[in-house]
């Protein structure tokens, strides 16, 4: 045992090691080359499908899994055409890697150069879904970066099938892609811990999973998360408007991060419009759950009695919780002292109110009379999304491309030195 | 001494919420109050420098410190003087907050806007320089964040009188700034665990801070340090350039990152050029080690034999190796290998050659001929400077008011829903 582990570590850093190693070779290639890859890579993915679908059979008949989780793992010929689109849509979106951010001159003369170069290897630490194995791939080749997955143990299969296709596209530098042991926990420890290997790690799944990864890494994390979204049904609301809002941003999607989880209703519109809207989420199917208020508004008890943990939940299901708010002040309040700081929208027909939501809810994505269920790369028009980040440092919202860089500053001088 | 402890914890979590909750406030200042602030904390320090030598005479008076230590705890008018310059050099910086990053509009009429906010609450950890404590909070002022101070234990008496000066301006919103108890390590744990209260972490100070910080927090790190820095003399190089390059980057103040601690020179060159800068660098009064082809080339056995290790240590201190490299590809390789990624210059009047390395090296900061030296925001223009990051992630390179905010998007719209 004690040997089999720790061959199994040497192969992990030997892995890491390889990554770090090629990553310069990756970051110098040039935007044609990349681009040969990607278009190279999306051939490959269609023309050995059956391959693919092989590999995502063993997984299915080998693992023992919700049938929601089920879903998430399974491949088919739909699936495996939308995964090479989007391996094309990252091929036609615009470097990153080499623009100028920022450039000057000091009075010393020396010319300063602020440029994007890639961030040199990220790692991906992320469950069942075997889309993102491929997505990882073309947004780090494409921002000129080596990737290190480490993936569900039960896509095993179909990721090894998959990474071996895609490292063995013409003109992918070897070593580029890495895939490390999905059997047992000590391959992501120390993915984790690879500090000076690994320039970002990016978990993405579940709640606990991001939590074990933001707790345990040494590496640099890009937390990618939860959604606890709200929509504020304003005093002076379109009460059109906000019904066609509410029920989209909770029914349309109700299992994605950007879906509603909760409703606040102005006092002064709550008598005519919270009986309305909640008529309209029962027979949508939602289940729905009240502070008092909202309770004693609504008609014939259709509204359960809502625990103090039902303000921080993410439903992530048809189920809403309501408040009635005092104020604008009182909404904008209650949400950032309960949201996840990820989507949250107002509905009025008054600028200024709108403004201070605007300004003053500290979430990722504040709307003004819009549904939360935008908050997306696609939807934002940034052509491809590595995920959302829900948290401050490096960036926020959805990220793509850019977000997949760092920078470095080019000075040039005519033997300036300091005095 | 339970009692003691679990009180003691509770006054740290008491401080970490107080400043997440007073954060809101802060970010919503408007730059004309925010300057006024900043102007009248620097007529505060200024007023009150009997105060602050007082309690500087009482650290110095009860701790047991190195002559440096002693010298960087050290306040004099001069010092203080300084420190009230510095408070005014950030008030005349650009208010980074609310600056509009992007703005754009969807094909279905969605309008985003993508605009720098404060991160909330920024935290610091540092050592024995009181100036860090007037910078830190001047810095978090301005870019509209609550900052919690974590000192160092002997200069506990300075920071307090410091941080009640400041606290006490007119117009700092109270609470935004809050020292914690340095007397021991607890408060720094609690700090690192933060995740959710604090932002963000920086800490200044010595290596084996800062690697506790990056090893041990669990909020997100902005990692500042170490600097083994090169300045490689290419085989095309103005001689007299590179000895005033060399000289300067290693001497001009060798104590600190962004000194040169190695020379590498090309082999075409090294036959004329070592034995002279040898000799320079000898005359300045720095101590030398080689590879062994240095040592061949060096006069009269002047160049000790450098070991394994002195190609990765920052010596901080007169002291430098040199080694001979066969090509411009093997001076990249061996920069990329050892180097820390802080600062890095050629010397060369070859201008593709020139580009190759400031394109290859990946350092945070690339030079062709000019001193490493000017990796500084002051020299880099500016206004003033948190630290210089070590990471790539958030910003790499000397870092001032726009890296401490994150960003928003704000999407205004008519109702869209997603179908």
């Amino acid at each position: 045992m004690r040997t089999a582990a720790t061959t199994q570590s040497i192969s992990t850093q030997e892995k890491l090691q390889a990554a770090a190693r090629v990553a310069a070779e990756v970051g110098l290639l040039s935007t044609e080359q990349k681009d040969q890859v990607l278009a190279a890579m999306a051939v490959e993915i269609r023309s050995q499908q059956d391959l693919i679908l092989a590999a995502n059979q063993k997984d299915l008949a080998t693992s023992d899994l919700s049938s929601s989780s089920r879903d998430r793992l399974l491949l088919n010929a739909k699936r495996i055409e939308a995964m090479a689109e989007g391996v094309e849509a990252v091929r036609k979106c615009a470097d990153p890697v080499g623009e100028v951010l920022a450039e000057w001159t000091r009075p010393n003369g020396l010319r300063i150069r602020k440029i994007r170069v890639p961030l040199g290897v990220v790692g991906i630490i992320y469950e069942s879904r075997p889309n993102v194995t491929v997505d990882a791939v073309a947004l780090c080749l494409k921002s000129g970066n080596a990737v290190v997955l480490r993936g569900g143990r039960e896509a095993a299969a179909t990721n090894e099938a998959l990474v071996r296709i895609l490292q063995g596209t013409h003109g992918m530098p070897q070593g580029a892609i890495q895939l490390l042991d999905s059997s047992s926990r000590e391959s992501a420890e120390e993915l984790m811990r690879a500090r000076g290997l690994v320039d970002v790690l990016v978990p993405r799944g579940g709640a606990s999973l991001i939590n074990r990864v933001v707790e345990e890494s040494v590496v640099p994390v890009i937390e990618t998360g939860a959604g606890n979204c709200h929509v504020y049904v304003d005093e002076f609301a379109d009460m059109e408007m906000a019904d066609s809002i509410v029920i989209n941003a909770k029914t349309q999607r109700p299992s994605v991060c950007n879906a509603a989880e909760k409703l606040l209703i102005h006092e002064s519109i709550a008598p005519a419009y919270l009986p309305r809207i909640v008529s309209k989420l029962l027979e949508a199917g939602v289940e729905l759950f009240g502070d008092e208020e909202s309770r004693r508004l609504a008609p014939d008890q259709k509204v359960s009695p809502a625990s103090k943990e039902d303000w921080y939940t993410e439903y992530l299901d048809l189920r809403m919780a309501i408040a009635v708010v005092h104020s604008l002040d009182d909404a904008i309040a209650h949400i950032n002292r309960y949201s996840t700081r990820h989507s949250d929208s107002i509905v009025t027909s008054d600028e200024t109110r709108a403004a201070r939501f605007l300004n003053e809810v500290d979430s990722a994505a504040v709307y003004w009379n819009a549904s939360t269920r935008f908050t997306d790369g696609g939807e934002f028009g940034f052509g491809a999304e590595m995920g959302i980040s829900n948290q401050k440092l490096h960036c926020r919202g959805p990220f793509g491309l850019p977000e997949l860089t760092s920078t470095k500053y080019q000075i040039i001088g005519t033997g300036q030195i300091r005095t």
